[in-house]
């Protein structure tokens, strides 16, 4: 199969990578170097060294003997995207190439535009250049299980039976997303259920839990780290509170911690995304899948953070909250489906304390690099402010 | 009241501008003339003659004595719309300065992206100046009842209960449009949705239906007439249908005309917008109002049109069911509530076929106009071509 990935130098996008080429699928990729640009930007790294590009091409030339047509550019530009697509012909694109970050689309309001402009006008190339040159390819989507919200009932794959005044009918899921960021997320699902309904495209809608996790597979046999991030802006709460754990200062879940999400791990991600990929949508289908293993509270993990550290380190670990940077229920419901990749054959691979234990013997090796992200680490982004900028 | 018109050239923002202002409300307006390019680009032109808006604004002038503040500028543009709400501190905002139309958004790619950033990015700025400089000003969005779709069930206005697996919660109701213009007025509602959940902006976000006729009661007095557009691209139904009569031309409903849609007279609509000024929401306050008097098929007016002329003007008029270039349900059930402009005292001010009549009259002395719009009233943007351009 020839995959072609956009946002291919990211957290998700180099191991699936390295997955499809392992797999022996041909792999293209795209990426404007966008994250590593604005990670930069709020004095952040990622604390996994991460070689350029083109030395991770190298590298894995020389680990397993593969290439990779790397073009590099912004999938928002209708041309470069149109050229690539003409010339690799690819029969699934993974588009992974938007702006992730809720608090950077939170900085103010030219982040705000930046964000909703580029991932709109991305995945709007992206359904012209499918339906133009390869009208039968799958179009892999990730979005995110904060499209829902926190609504007070069960949350479906995408779509639910719905009876109203004495009448039914199978209408998508309301969506109630909490930052701009998020929201980009669920234009773009409406954007490409509407793209399916006019032009029948094939395409999966991914709304992923979080991801945690410094392994998959193929980078315990290469070696070939991918990036992970801990910042405010650029990180997410599992790979925090592991870094705040190795450097010995406190996890700080925000506010009360009764935030309850999706997560999975990071080879999960990757084994649901392969999965999605060798079982496409059938011809003209939109499918939506909630791509999570298992829902907890932030303070649960919180806990469960420091439980395996203290158990792996014998030393003392701390939990302290901090205000509450977003906009969000503290305290909620939480009950979301998640059995089509079941369905397809997903199995968990780690335990979650086990993953855990694996994160922080990683990061363990990483002390200096997160002792150096100590002050980027604590919010600064308020919902609430979000400045004109 | 201070109220501030972002699109006050266009079809509805000129009569509101004349209602608000014969009211003794001070009103400023915005305008980029977008319209007025757009529509002579496919050849069209306003089939009631309309000057130069300084022309409209020297006419106003001698006939009532009031002025406007008036900018060109785009609203879109951050800066612009930043130093107009700062100088003008308006207590109202009305925004009608969003790319209106289904088919010109389905012309391609490029018509595509401009419609989505456009809306998108000029509701964004309006967000975040109000947060800025007015924040307990209210919002005024129009919207449409083409965001709903034609869900198999009653439409509610803007929220519903729903009961899901023996839960219940009060959600926004599914959205399903079906154009690309139609989906920016979805994420310009959800968008707002969450500015209010953030900010507590005030905000009335109406989903008007479509809007006929010539007249509202200070075009009546003043005769400085509004645009009238009927070509396939910038004009509606019952519009085009009247042109149609009164050329001798067969009226022309979409395939089997049996889609149902809310209309509303001009000067209901302009009644209506007034209502929601006059009747803010409260404080933090996201309420949503669909705007229509009734709900009709295609068919159903097309028929209406023909029995209205014929009686008038004692000549045949033919209907002519031509390929819908819409991607549609021709034959579906509709039954939307419009309960919340009704409390507010909302009454039809005529009846349909007398409106009609008014119409074809008005129209009659144009007829030289409609004749030379005759090579652009019939559907030729598909939407299942929309090309790459």
């Amino acid at each position: 199969m020839r995959v072609l990935i956009l946002g291919i130098d990211g957290y998700i996008g180099w191991p699936l990578a390295l997955r499809e080429i392992t797999k022996g699928n041909t792999v293209a990729g795209v990426d404007s170097f966008f994250t590593r640009k604005r990670v930069k930007e709020v004095n952040s790294d990622s604390v996994t060294p991460i070689p350029s590009f083109p030395e991770r091409l190298k590298r894995l030339k020389e680990k397993t003997g593969k290439t990779i047509n790397f073009y590099r550019g912004d999938a928002s530009d209708p041309k470069f995207i149109f050229d690539v697509i003409k010339k690799e012909k690819p029969e699934a694109i993974v588009h992974l190439a938007e702006q992730r970050s809720a608090p950077y689309s939170m900085l103010g309001l030219k982040q705000a535009t930046d964000t909703m402009v580029k991932n709109i006008v991305s995945t709007l190339n992206l359904i012209y250049a499918v339906k133009e040159y390869v009208p039968d390819a799958h179009i892999l989507k990730l979005g995110t299980m904060g499209e829902y919200g926190t609504p007070n009932v069960d949350i479906p794959e995408g779509f639910f039976e719905v009876e109203y005044n004495g009448r039914k009918d199978f209408l998508p899921f309301p969506k109630q997303a909490g930052s701009w960021y998020h929201w980009t997320k669920v234009h773009d699902s409406n954007n490409l259920m509407f793209a399916n309904r006019v032009w029948k495209t094939r395409i999966t809608d991914v709304m992923q839990g979080v991801v945690y996790g410094t392994r998959t597979k193929e980078i315990d046999e290469t070696g070939l780290f991918t990036r992970f991030d801990i910042d405010e802006v650029w990180g997410t709460a599992l790979n925090r509170f592991c870094s705040q754990a190795v450097i010995g200062v406190p996890l700080t879940p925000y506010g009360k911690g009764g935030q309850t999400r999706g997560f999975l791990s990071l080879e999960d991600s990757i084994t649901c995304l392969d999965l999605a990929l060798s079982n496409p949508p059938d011809h003209g289908e939109y499918r939506v899948f909630n791509q999570f293993d298992e829902h907890y509270s932030v303070m649960q993990l919180a806990r469960m953070v420091k439980e395996v550290y203290e158990r792996d380190f014998h030393e003392k670990a701390e939990i302290r909250s901090v205000p509450n940077p977003r906009v969000e229920a503290e305290e909620h419901y939480y009950n979301p489906a998640h059995v089509k990749l079941a369905e397809l054959g997903y199995r968990r691979s780690r335990e979650l304390q086990e993953e855990t234990s694996i994160i922080l013997k990683d990061l363990s090796s990483f002390k200096d690099r997160i002792e150096n992200l100590k002050g980027v680490i604590y919010p600064r982004t308020f919902w609430k402010e979000s400045p004109l900028n």
